[in-house]
């Protein structure tokens, strides 16, 4: 933080751990659904219809992002929201978030302060109600945010990836592709040979600035998971690994043919099968039970050779593997 | 595993996430709470009593333990004990781990498997019921375990560390002190310089033993959560820091002195009072009431001047900061 000399704004190395547990916590907002908060050995978060959804994904520096394109802020938000898209994408509406934190010891404070404040901001934004309840924080050389989102399903049944039936339209909420071409202009343009640089907004074309923040600071449509529960989606998932590949998870699960129609895959249709990161909602829906929010892509077929297909034709793409991917991901 | 050749036992980076999951996944045991385990967006675990207890807690390699004396065996389970510890201190039933992994590409798979192992045989041994539900899977120079632990009240109210009141007993049930003596012996006699050098059984004293045992395979006493819960504790911890520190902690949420006696606090009651890590669990009861499996080791009296006492003199430990310890740490 500019304003911050670096005697206002310590390392965390020199500090103790409750002054950088109380930065966050005086960041985070107050636990709407917690029953208990941060401060005791655990936290206790109501779960009304008597069930919790649960999952956890976690952002490491390299494979996930890198210092010198995201901001405190931007990874805050970011660790949130692709935690929430999980919990939409069971239908189910976000509750609570415990953040685990590694931290490296040269590390200031205001970028600790910053995260909680991304943490924050993506919640009350994507998903009133919801909020951090509990943390760890612990020190390591590689900046590691691991996150649990918590649900509730608000006496709904999940809606998971094996319910498609043949008949149900295939339909998409959130941007797809959009974060994969953020990401080629952060790759593209954003290095000194290896090493990333910071962005410069000015040297962004128009349309980038969208792409870019996409793959920053996604906002996927949390708020439509139980409103896709609720219209009766059969089956659905968060696009997070790229849409062809993610598909093909959902008709082996659920044992049909997906089948895109490339003209309602935007301006790029190969970029949008390939992308991942933006944490589109992919769901399935009965003839006629479309909720708004949701776009027709496609359709559900009987099981064949080919799980996806677009425009008739056998869609393969990549997506994304940590393992695969590490080496093209590093610089 | 010394049975596979390293043509069987691949690195984690030549090998698909697909196929690093399937393996955890196969040795992980049926999730008996789960409404819906691994292999969707998010798993959904009963919440039957309405509410669930949440908490995480992340292992490092480095500031937290060190491949050359830890096996992946010991890991899984540490990492599920020191979690499973913060349920019961709550005095909840474990239901479900989430296990998000930062894994180093060279790591070999056997590692993770044996990882998966631990987790099983922690929760079948401490928190029969509990199982690992979900988690995620991806890739860091230094191995990071981040475990977010789920528990069940089953109806009651959460046992915080704010309700201790002057005139209960106040008593341990587990070690303390115990994993301190075992981290003493590793760094005090299997290092080569700073590097440490894998545990040589022949060399410990038959009493160190169990103390290095304790350090690395942490065996809280899970169950007594619940027991102490049932029995009318008014206020429980689990003692992670150190038990002065962690008591310091109560003595200020709960507005009393804790008071120990010496005497009730083994052979070596300096190391129990600055000891962590066993994850022992410190409770107070109404007198008469004290559970079987817990043991009095002194009283709750009124607040003064100082939070915790021994023997009637003020009790200072440093207990464990990881910040502060980092630089002693590492090696």
């Amino acid at each position: 933080m500019p304003s911050l000399s670096a005697d206002d704004d310590p390392r965390l190395g020199d500090v103790s751990e409750g002054t950088v547990l109380r930065a966050i916590l005086a960041r985070t907002a107050p636990a709407s659904h917690a029953i208990l908060g941060p401060g005791d050995d655990a936290a206790v978060l109501a779960a009304p219809s008597g069930s919790v959804v649960a999952t956890t994904d976690t952002l490491v520096h390299g494979p996930d992002f890198r210092l010198a394109w995201s901001s405190g802020y931007d990874l805050g938000w970011k660790s949130a929201a692709v935690n929430l898209a999980d919990i939409a994408a069971m239908g189910a509406r976000p509750t609570g978030l415990l953040v685990a934190l590694a931290v490296p010891r040269n590390l200031r404070l205001s970028f600790v302060e910053q995260l909680a404040d991304g943490f924050r901001a993506a919640c009350e934004a994507l998903a009133p109600g919801c909020s951090v309840i509990g943390g760890d924080l612990t020190v390591s050389d590689v900046l590691t945010i691991a996150v649990t989102a918590l649900g509730d399903l608000e006496g709904r049944r999940a809606v998971t990836r094996a319910g498609a039936r043949p008949g149900d339209v295939l339909a998409i909420a959130g941007e797809v592709g959009l974060a994969a071409q953020g990401l080629g202009v952060l790759f593209g343009r954003f290095r000194d040979g290896e090493t990333p640089i910071p962005v410069d907004a000015g040297q962004l074309a128009p349309g980038e600035h969208a792409a870019v923040a996409a793959q920053l600071r996604p906002a996927p449509p949390i708020g439509l998971g139980p409103t896709a529960a609720l219209a009766g989606a059969t089956a659905m998932m968060d696009v997070s690994d790229g849409l062809v590949l993610d598909a093909g998870r959902m008709a082996a699960a659920s044992d049909v043919t997906l089948a895109f129609a490339s003209d309602a895959l935007g301006e790029d249709p190969g970029r949008a099968l390939a992308g991942g990161e933006d944490h589109a909602l992919l769901a399935t829906f009965p003839p006629g039970a479309l909720p708004s929010g949701f776009r027709v892509v496609g359709a559900v077929l009987e099981p064949g050779p080919e799980g996806v297909l677009c425009d008739g034709a056998p869609a393969h793409a990549a997506g994304w593997d940590p393992y695969r991917d590490w080496d093209a991901a590093v610089g």
